[in-house]
């Protein structure tokens, strides 16, 4: 498989490969579908082992951000960005300085924010030199991308709590959030005020005992927490933990976390949930509240109007389960149909690579 | 080696993979170096075997366009865009718009012109939808880049005959030309009225014909025409010409033509043709009249002036070719120390990924 098969079958317009040679800063950024809007993603910097799996990454994460954009009704398409290598060596001014460079080549087509191993500090880098920075706004004061991404979880749990367990508050019931920075962290907070007993698990002793300690979280070991005894499995650390391993484990009746591309396999292991009677809540929807708080940014809506889309997720998930009971097609598939439609609507009205983010003023 | 590998060999700043569902035009477009200006290059269409083979073809034409713009003085950096597939199943005004959507996704940082089959009409589809393309002004009225590109080479080879043959006229002068398309005929036309006999070779009959009744031009097998008994051998047709196959078999004594890549292997032939006492005038710089033909139409300046810059190619070489004498190195190194010169005097004062074209008015 070329690159060119992989865009020609995952349906990519464009991939970047960047370089400068002054920083050593080697990026990928992919541009999913823009027929909805501007390309919005985050950039990761990670040492991959090779180019392959940095491309890879790229191509699965900037399809999954075209669908979550599409089935939150945000007005953008899906792009990610990828920078190879270790960012405790790499990280600098210049270093983003060229990242941004990178960015301002699309002209706006590509829109970039956090992800994972970049912080607050980079963006701000990243936007001294380009318009096309997403995420800078009322991180501090207001909780930030973090923040907005547990609430929406929390809110799209309810969701499920209805459909599969009949109740709407989190009232004894057991809840394995599994990895607790900060949107596993504030999502704790919430399952806590509404009366969950929380199960946790991380690679950062730091942060468990502050778990610990606030809401008299219990300990498990982050390789076996999939298979604790809890109502709801919440994965708010890496991807593909729903796999052949761990799915047979399970014991929750729910699962639904912050984690992005959960499901290994999504055709197999949306179907291994189903049959072990999981409900499964997509992860492009429930953690569409990062996304929300990025584009927030972008167009000008206040605070509340943001809060106000973020909780509209448990809605959307209503709507996702009783369609997806009414057809007797799994929720994942609900969505992806969802986000689908949407798209070959707009496509009939829109010129293809058109669309770009013009920002407010020049930099 | 991956893409990044050869991108930090080679210099490159960014490669571009663009996919049009639509109309399935597949382009790679490679920007080499931009610190000297836009990245300027032409856009081939092939039916390339395989991806890796059209990647490479764009990384080491982009790359060569650096080198022949700075050499010859333009303030454009080095580009390249190759489309992958049949142009003759896949040509639309569709299919070129859509392409033309890829060149403005870099916003001004690439600019496009004609190349292996495309033409002066898919440039035009271009432009309905991009200001990044260049020569469309006086395509046929004075003569176009083809033109531009024989003027260039004839008054080149002016300069090779004064070095290594020590006269000025190609009176009684045998001179190969391989390959009479547009820039070879009209070469041949130039060669002929200043006393040349001509000896001709293409894979086309028609125009073999036009050279003999025109020019009395004696016509051989384009496979044989590099061991013909002549003073000057002018590859105008395809790259790779100058290798371990055909210069042992060579008799000119001087090599210079409008085709791009003539050595196989730079480093190894262009030794290997001085030890056989053949002077090579480095086809970047004895071509470059094609590439001050398209960066003509961007800058304002009038055909004459235009003019006056391709026959400027002539002191180019007496340049290189004496600074080769004295300082004992071969043109074609002395010519890659010039550019690679002029670009790093320029990265003092440049902002990385910073040069785009800016399009005297808005499409």
């Amino acid at each position: 498989m070329t690159l060119m098969d992989d865009m020609h079958k995952f349906g990519h317009e464009q991939v970047l490969f960047s370089y400068d040679a002054v920083t050593g800063c080697r990026a990928i950024i992919a541009i999913h579908d823009t027929t909805l809007g501007p390309a919005l993603g985050g950039c990761r910097v990670i040492d991959y082992a090779d180019q392959s799996k940095a491309l890879k990454d790229a191509l699965l994460l900037s399809r999954g951000m075209t669908y979550k954009a599409a089935v939150a009704g945000l007005p953008l398409g899906g792009g990610k960005a990828v920078v190879m290598g270790d960012v405790n060596r790499l990280r600098s001014r210049a270093f983003f300085h060229a990242f941004g460079r990178f960015v301002n080549s699309f002209a706006g087509r590509y829109i970039t924010s956090v992800d994972m191993n970049t912080r607050y500090e980079d963006l701000r880098w990243m936007s001294e030199v380009s318009p096309y920075v997403s995420g800078l706004v009322y991180s501090a004061e207001q909780g930030g991308v973090s923040y907005a991404t547990a609430v929406g979880v929390y809110y799209g749990l309810k969701a499920a709590l209805k459909d599969r367990l009949s109740c709407d508050s989190f009232a004894g019931l057991r809840v394995a959030v599994q990895g607790v920075g900060s949107v596993g962290a504030s999502l704790c907070e919430f399952l806590h005020e509404d009366g969950a007993q929380l199960v946790v698990a991380d690679i950062n002793n730091e942060r468990l005992e502050t778990m610990v300690k606030k809401y008299g979280a219990s300990v498990v070991d982050t390789d076996a927490i999939h298979a604790h005894d809890v109502d709801v499995y919440a994965p708010c650390a890496r991807g593909g933990i729903l796999n052949d391993q761990t799915i047979p484990e399970m014991k929750a009746k729910i699962v639904g976390g912050a984690a992005n591309n959960q499901l290994e396999d999504p055709d197999r292991h949306g179907a291994l949930l189903a049959e072990r009677g999981i409900l499964y809540a997509p992860d492009y929807v429930i953690n569409a509240g990062g996304l929300m708080h990025a584009s927030y940014g972008l167009d000008g809506a206040s605070h509340s109007d943001l809060m106000v889309k973020v909780k509209g997720i448990e809605a959307t998930l209503d709507d996702i389960f009783s369609q997806s009971k009414k057809e007797g097609v799994l929720p994942h598939l609900i969505s992806y149909a969802i986000g689908k439609k949407h798209i070959l609507e707009a496509k009939k009205h829109t010129q293809p690579f058109s669309q770009a983010y013009k920002p407010p003023f020049k930099k």
